[in-house]
């Protein structure tokens, strides 16, 4: 089988080209594929600066970068699976509600594939319905949440869906192995201790950006992969996680957060799960006159693709 | 009667002191004012761009410089009618149909009172929920609505609901005076010649930008004027209708608009009208860099004030 | 025949969809199309700032909100073109003699398809290596040049390949009807009286900026349509004709130039005219923040495709 | 007694609502508070880049997302303290020495009512009066600043009121007790040793940033608050102190200096100290296009809440 | 006499070569000079935003691109006078009204040696100082003054040194024929009428923005070249004269304000006047990120250089 | 003899004065000079954003707050050396292997002066040409690398002149020591594992970035000086070594890089070898809006000047 190649610089300068994620062939659907990129231009789930709807366009364009080896960890996704870009979810930008039903639809068509969908966000309230449609295809899956806030709130503003709530609508659907979820990276301002101890009183592993300053998030990585075993896993990474230094495009900015190496020692970290699919979330181009935001989300989910099962190292 | 002063650059430095339209006194409602500033934080009806959600925030920040006396108008506000900026209306950032219900509700809480209302938008869907308040209030109105489009979509992605439709549902709602109904700066592309059309079925006068090019607007305003009448009137100004060079910090963006001079002929022209509202609109700050779309808006606001009933010229 | 068709805002959002050209398809190659879109991604030959490089990828970005029809002109290019977007050109951006040599061969075979180009540039180097092509196909050709700058330098530091010497190199190939050329919007400062000169010498018509100021090109374009006739006609639109008011976002900027208005009113008075292709050049992104010049940019690619022959107007 | 609370989301969208500090109740004096926040607009003591006057503002405007609690420490201020924002000082922009003393007359009224002021700035020449009022209030007291600078210069430009003096000022009032002086964060060029070593001869305890690098300061502020005991202290916070990839919008940026997770274990480190008052200099909005600058001025300017005297944790 | 020129593009790469006005040559005094650039950056004068004290270094750096010889009027005045650019006057940052001594005395020794300077600015305040040394030199002299404010402020702050007030000190000191002075371009809002009629009362010529919309500003040039016939004349032009579209780097914008090309007109109009010197004020490059109200400052004072007495015209 | 020093802030205000490296005297040559800063102002060799050619100006701009003392190490350099900045190197910007010759020679003429070049970049190709003139002078060489990037492809688009080939380029001509050639900083992703590894088949030893994860570089530094010892050595910094967190501002960003803590550890790590010169390359303004990319490049130019051979310590 000849996979898909992102397109190289030796063929097309890297500013020229389409504007898919790495440069990857366009597809309609997923059928065929192992893995797809896919955008969902979403920001009315947001609760202070919006511009997460723009997040998947800036992240295609500053993926064009990427080659297709990666130099640390030896991955060569592109010789063991067929990927590629199958573009946006046609959300409804003027009801929230009615479009977290046309994402759960439309992963249900990615699942029906067999492709593992690695998710270029939009604010955090896709989470959810991405979740359901990984339960009817996986039952309820172990879960790696890197995020500043949990978002376990069970409204915002009297809503029961706002990007503050996915998880605990997730809980609510079953669709998480409570003892299984891990969330990476909390701080910040709440209303109460509950903000961060409701998940743990389902069964959650909290960890709060404090217990992760000054030391590789490596060891912690060992211990979740030997907690979570061989269940189906999904990964939900919030742009937000990291310090705003490194990633000042988004919208409810916490301060003193993970460093760009933390959260790859995290994604590295989950070679040898079985990953289900992932989604990197919540970057806001408005507030990233660089660029660089999306530089970051464009190689956060590159190393996903590369600790996707199947993807043998070469080192 | 001691009105409320705008605070003076002689006691605070403009850079300082609160951050209310015109650095005026805050109030809880519009109990006992002429008129009041309010702001409609707003961004989930827009359907490119977002960010408008920013854009009373930002307007009140600009509004630092203005001063009270007009001196191209004679016009002195603060001298005639009592003035204050009553805060912004709490509106359901999670769901767009309830926040319309809220902002119908916030106003004719104003109109009880008997204060005119000024409002700092957010986008354009918030005139639609306005115009019911006015109606309750004044019975149909005639309107100047200032815009690069027409808003009178029936409906977008199957939403009646949205910042491209609230002239069409003010319409359905039996808000408008048909016959004294004014569109200027309309422009750009559509999908077909109804877009505009529409709105002249229905008897209102759309004059489009290519029609204002190269000319003063003061003789087309008399002659609006004179349609008008006595008749009650709402003035609604999309900052769009402004040529991108001179409003770069807005949405959705249409090339060769009107120039902020036309833009004050139209509201000067406006002095001698039965003005019972106003609104400037879909003022996107993280698309303003320099912040200079903020302060034509807060001077266009400022000017809705200079002309509303009983603010006489003092030349 | 069914035509491409823009993909519509109510079927993906206008922030979502392909990045290609008002989200039409993508086509690999010209043939069976009428009209094409094409970037070169070029900005190797600027002299002053550069950052041209980024223009096709962001005038595509922000083309994303034209709708099919003109609204002003009444043109529905896509109810009589085939029109996509075949991507960009592979230049070496290492060495700008061999990228003239590229590009000329390029547009080669868009001829031989009997497509029209329609080009997103780029630095205005580009425009000589396409009149080379142009001149295989059509012979000499008339020249609507629309620029701050004459473009016609012998050489700038000692080279003959750069971004100002495109129309010399044009002359001396024989590419041009010298009797039918004609420069709009030169201004600034220079060497010698001879900047202008060069080309009234060669018969050119060169209309300097400051007869352009206070009033409509519409005239103007009459009497050139007069002088050119039906000969074949290339047009090539330099960003940097406009007041860097509207176009923020070019290299070597000069004040006081072409309004927008003007610059539509020259390209809507090529109606009508044998348009062979044309170009819209210098757009530099990395000085436009907002964004706008590009969205000015894209407008004006999709008006040059209003008035290519065949497209009737619906009035 | 009921505390003033900060304006929750639930009850008005995060973007909108009044552009207090933490959206708080604002208040025309300190009479009744326990703590009240307090802008100083000032930039004319700045000797690089300007733009501190509009600090205040911006401060108060990314304060906006902070919640009551904090959740690393457990601290609840809100439930013990009365606290308001008390505006900004009127200051004379055009008379630097005026205005040192318009700020020791404002917050001699701010120490009359028995309030502890923390500040938003501002250049850092503020420092110096506000320690006037207080070494009248307290006497002389310890001091901890943290600043990429010792701000001990004899003069600048041969004025002795200038950024780059209040330490020196304040040592000649004889605000300080000299053994219980902190100078955390030190760096970059000066014109000799003694820029630093000054202070170390008056007794100051002066920690370059070189020995803070690789390391929690945790131990360190363990080591301080032994050494200051029960003393009151001052905490002066200068924003450059952070190395400028956290904090880039400041005007004197020295390069590899601390981290914003130092700087919260340093703020959260003066729990238990008596701490009189605070203050957080040097945002300079123009240089901070994202405003993260300003949220992390806002979260330390609340850390600081969090540690004053009273504020028991909840842990 | 070999006259110095500016560095040529062909010689140095535009983006390279020294950063003094105009790539000329840099002086240490005006000895020997017919005209000199001086620059004077100085920013705390200004009453809104400042940052104008960056002024002199970017218009030095944006005018780079600009060459010897004016396309539009035939002027070479590198052929005619011995020109440089001396550096920028060490004023007292900290000490405004050291500051305005500081300019005074320096420009006396500009004087001294014949030289007529042409200032890059900074803030307004600085040409009451110049003023004053202008006329110990030539006696009460005519002004054209360009602004958005009349600048005639009696005290602001109750200072009166400042930005908004050195026409009035000029006046005070008799630095003026008031019967031939010119304000152009006056606008906004005030205090009340005398904000503009106080020049009026001293026999000033008080021309409103209003009164330049739409038309040519060359009628009144030759309006005003008549009345002041053979006076010496000073011309002081403020940025925020333009329209914020144009020019939005400066601080105390003012919107629908004259256009560049009524700029041009107004300095190129000044020719045959007996010019003694001139200024462009209040450029602050921290609200202008794409660098062209540098470009628009700096082409300025090149056209002031062009109208200079002795520099012939070559058409 | 009296040596050059910088400009200092009591004689001109930070903001003012010439645009030179730290305001150092101007040269024309480096004759008499113990060492220089020169600039590159390129960036057509870069294959990502461009935007480089303006590094040169930008970073002398940012220099003017750096005073003479090194306050971490002590070091004086303006009391040993004769330091001036000898301008930009007059590359020709339409043809890069004109450029590389043109500055091959340059360096030729300050060699032959005795003095040592440093660097202001400009894209990374111009190091291959200064190790050629290098090598002329000194033979072979020693070199320290820091880079996110090896820079050691075979061509690039087929060209051999590239910034990603610099190294290659001068392994084959003889210029390096190969057993004392360190890379510090590889990371990202690439063509294959070759990308890293033909230096080390070469003899190079190559530290990728993830081996400098949290940790100080300065054990790195004594042993790579113990390998070194006295041979001459050249060091090459490539801004994009550090995270774009502190680095933003440049074209080919890779995430996760080293800090500016690190950068500074391997500078200061270099004292006491026998530097012959040095680069700080790929600065990209455009992509830098706060300009503190810059300031990094400034203070480490500078730090380069406190190692040199003779700057001795003050400790």
């Amino acid at each position: 089988m000849v996979f898909n190649q992102p397109l190289g610089g030796n063929e097309m300068p890297r500013f020229g080209g389409p504007v898919t994620m790495m440069r990857l062939p366009a597809a309609k659907t997923a059928e065929g594929l192992d893995a797809c990129f896919v955008g969902i231009p979403m920001d009315i789930g947001t609760s202070n600066r919006s511009g997460t709807r723009m997040g998947p366009r800036q992240i295609r364009d500053e993926s064009r970068m990427i080659r297709p080896y990666n130099m640390a960890t030896g991955a060569a996704p592109f010789e063991r699976l067929q990927v590629a870009d199958i573009g946006d979810v046609p959300i409804n930008t003027f009801d929230l509600k009615k479009s977290v039903d046309i994402i759960t639809e439309f992963y249900r068509g990615i699942f029906r594939h067999g492709a593992k969908p690695l998710t270029l966000g939009g604010d955090h309230t896709l989470t959810w319905p991405i979740l359901r449609a990984v339960k009817e295809k996986h039952g309820p899956v172990a879960l790696i949440h890197v995020d500043a806030h949990s978002d376990t709130n069970e409204h915002m503003f009297g809503e029961t869906v706002a990007h503050g709530c996915p998880f605990r609508r997730a809980f609510e659907d079953g669709c998480l192995q409570n003892d299984k979820v891990f969330q990476i990276g909390l701080r910040g301002t709440g209303y109460s201790p509950d903000d961060f101890n409701w998940g743990r009183k389902q069964g959650w592993t909290c960890i709060q950006a404090e217990e992760c300053w000054w030391k590789s998030l490596t060891p912690l990585m060992a211990e979740i992969r030997a907690k979570i075993g061989d269940a189906p896993v999904y990964l939900s990474y919030d742009i937000d996680s990291l310090d705003p230094a490194f990633a000042p495009g988004t919208g409810t900015v916490e301060v003193a957060g993970l460093t760009t190496q933390q959260g790859l020692e995290i994604i590295r970290g989950c070679a040898g799960l079985n990953l289900v699919g992932g989604d990197l979330v919540e970057v806001s181009p408005p507030y990233d006159p660089s660029g660089n935001t999306a530089v970051i989300a464009a190689n956060f989910l590159y190393e996903m693709l590369c600790v996707l099962p199947g993807v043998a190292k070469q080192s």
